[in-house]
């Protein structure tokens, strides 16, 4: 039932959404759905990045932002849900959040842009967070094996 | 782009499937993918429930109710993608949690069953949280007038 570190990595990274769970300064929980693209290098040091882009925010859009400079750590879980419980899976991803720089943006801005058209069409000009991924979690109500 | 409470309610209760965030002990944010219902009586009192069902758990699975012990503030987010970015929506409930005694758990208990065949078929004997929602926050890309 527990999805190992590998089949965590592949099924976040083909998810198109995650929800992102960050902490407010008075120590309250705040979540949000965000596009994201999975990074993993040779070393199996997997970063996930996420962009401020051009689709429309709420007055609050900028709590994650807030949020992850005052507590870094972040989790992030993608998830399906089925009528047929027998079906259901998750994965969360426990990470550190850090804003990237304007001159290391390109990297994570490129994997976004391979992920998603449009962010071919038009790239996310805003800031960009890394979030280095330190624990992998994940469950499966069926058997992977 | 912001909708009305009532259009949260309303998309959220629609949903078969939320993600629950609550804060650990140590701070960090935790999140979980959680079946609910959400009940709203004639006073606009809005509580949203869950149990701990026989859904197979990962070894993780009472940190939801350690961390809502410690902190009750949590936050509940459904949300809806599409790679048609115009059509995305999401809903946040943030409110206040609390283990319901034994005694009063029928009618969140009899609120699942109504939504869910499984728990007509396997009514929950686990601890049954309820949430007293204090705040709605929801956007949708499109103009949802």
């Amino acid at each position: 039932m527990r999805l190992t570190d590998d089949d965590c990595r592949a099924r976040l990274a083909a998810e198109s959404v995650g929800r992102l769970a960050t902490v407010s300064p008075s120590g309250a929980p705040h979540i949000v759905p965000i596009t994201f693209a999975l990074r993993v290098d040779d070393r199996r040091s997997d970063e996930l990045c996420f962009a401020i882009d051009h689709k429309p925010k709420s007055t609050t859009e900028l709590s994650r932002l807030r949020n992850l400079r005052h507590e870094p750590r972040v989790a992030i879980l993608a998830d399906a849900y089925d009528d047929d419980w027998s079906r259901l899976w998750w994965v969360r991803a426990d990470g550190v959040a850090r804003e990237l720089p304007v001159g290391d943006r390109r990297p994570a801005l490129d994997a976004l842009a391979a992920k998603y058209g449009q962010y071919r069409e038009v790239r996310p000009d805003g800031p960009v967070v890394a979030v280095h991924i330190v624990r992998w979690t994940g469950w499966s109500a069926a058997d992977p094996t």
